[in-house]
């Protein structure tokens, strides 16, 4: 069973998730990776080899953990949280414990084995966004859950081993780090100033334009100004949306389109790197405050990863980034073709 | 000319380094990795390859700058940033700068191109130790500097591109989120209780035992009990020393033989993974404070650099860790042969 686990010095949470496995080293992991169609477990035909799917986009007459599917959830076989159990909360000398309870799960984004996620159709990325949302709403009608967070890692060194376009969301009994702080710094904003801090940056950035990407549709792709990594992308809807749980299909649409723009830039403006994909969107205690102000303007954030994270960063949590955001937006605002809708 | 940014969404320090160049990708940067020692410019007869030492550990009668010396520290050909102009703190709308005024320097541990921490003699890492110490407390005299970081990259996943021994230095005008954070959580905890929140920590850990890789000489190696990633250690001297700048040559050597032993552990062990090691110290604030009771209990942390880094852990600032920490201490306390001095 699996545990979080938070020591007073350094006050973050870490999930201790022995079922996982001891995994192997770089070298040997990186042979390890899977890439044969012919024996992916996310393939149509190989339903059996997942848990059995918590839901899925089907044809009408399709069984389930059948094919049929166009978008599938299930459940992680090595998860790093489930369901089960009670949170059991409590104090381990000075550090603190709670249960692994939780939820992690995979969404199979499409039957195809090799599209990347800008070569999806457009249509395709919406649904995958509308069941993210739906599986977002559904975990948090348990109270035991308070953060969803939603990741996508593609490519060896952001973490992946199985090449077939999928995404994972993982429940958390807790409020990670860098959610609860944005959380800290939006409510003091508001407090402050009756106004949502996330818009403010996203205007200011607008009036600036320099670390601007693309500005469209409602969304908003920039170059952080503090990125922490070279080619570091945001994607926002320019003004507070509300609770992620409130996307609608349109939108969900021009989303995937403003998605797929950023990672085509990011693929074909710096060699197909392997990235990571987060949506940081409200934890669940946010939710419940919303009339009174507590938002939280969700957003998407694009790592691309181009090199090793060294000492420097792992000591401090901060980081020494030799690309300027300008510099990024600049390169990426020219990086892809034309955007043609599938 | 570099310059530390903070949005206030994030409240992070992020130095934006442009004059250390866009960095390559993972593929070209593995092979771009000098490992001949033919071209080193950090062996001996290649002193001007480097810019001018600022110090060094030499035979009386030898010249700066030429061969003669054990333990030589030049400023990084490439720094993230520079000991010239003036910290210009300033707004920039909703976010924060400062001119990138600093130090970066390298300390280049031993002539021998091709050994490892633990196969340097152990009075050769004892001067490496009281190197660090003497440049520290000259930085700290430089009232613009408030942090200064030492840390070794080793190994290309540990991002290093130059395989001789060395380590490096980064002097700072802003505090690091996660020094901040320590000095935080240690002063809550002696105000409240007049006590040491690492001694504390590493009190219960020793009552405790499972974590515990080795304690012997004053100095305490452990898997903390909430590692973000597998294997992770923290090596400390048992009970506060004071700031580092107190450390003196006996104490010096017989750290070098706990971090000796501690990177022996994990190349034995683990299969020789790139690794960091970090110190975290007292920031200068601190030291002012030190009468007030505003300690730092300094430690070394190591990670080893097993797998990529996933989408959860760069979203979220926390971590899945799929190896309990009383797993692999137990693992690490039967990795290494006996220590043998040299």
């Amino acid at each position: 069973m699996s545990e979080l686990r938070r020591d007073p010095l350094e006050r973050r949470w870490v999930v201790i998730a022995p079922e996982r496995g001891v995994r192997p080293l770089y070298a040997r992991a990186r042979e390890s990776v899977a890439t044969a169609a012919d024996d992916c477990p996310f393939c149509p035909g190989r339903e059996a080899q997942t848990l059995a799917e918590i839901c899925a986009l089907r044809e009408p007459a399709s069984a389930p953990d059948g094919p049929g599917w166009r978008v599938r959830v299930v459940p992680n076989r090595y998860p790093a949280l489930r369901i089960e159990g009670d949170l059991a909360r409590r104090a381990d000398g000075l550090c603190d414990r709670v249960a692994g309870v939780g939820a992690h799960e995979v969404i199979i984004e499409t039957p195809e084995h090799a599209l990347e996620l800008d070569e999806l159709p457009r249509a395709q990325l919406r649904d995958v966004l509308l069941c993210l949302r739906d599986r977002r709403t559904d975990l948090y009608r348990d109270p035991r859950l308070r953060c969803v967070v939603w990741f996508r890692n593609r490519g060896f060194q952001a973490g992946s081993s199985v090449p077939h376009p999928h995404s994972q969301l993982l429940a958390l009994p807790e409020v990670p780090t860098r959610l609860r702080r944005r959380l800290k710094s939006s409510r003091a904003h508001r407090r402050r100033t009756g106004r949502c801090l996330t818009c403010d940056l996203i205007a200011a950035e607008l009036d600036d334009g320099r670390r601007i990407v693309r500005d469209a549709g409602g969304w908003v792709t920039w170059a952080p100004y503090a990125s922490r990594f070279p080619f570091e992308l945001s994607i926002a809807p320019r003004s507070d949306p509300g609770d992620f749980a409130a996307l609608d299909a349109a939108a969900a649409e021009s989303l995937a389109d403003a998605l797929q723009d950023a990672v085509r830039r990011v693929r074909a403006g710096l060699g197909d790197p392997d990235y990571n994909l987060v949506l940081h969107a409200a934890p669940r205690r946010t939710l419940a405050e919303r009339d009174g102000g507590a938002d939280f303007h969700w957003q998407f954030l694009l790592f691309p990863r181009l090199m090793p994270i060294a000492g420097f960063e792992w000591g401090t949590d901060d980081a020494v980034n030799a690309t300027p955001p300008e510099e990024a937006a600049r390169h990426l605002r020219s990086a892809a073709a034309p955007t043609t809708a599938r």
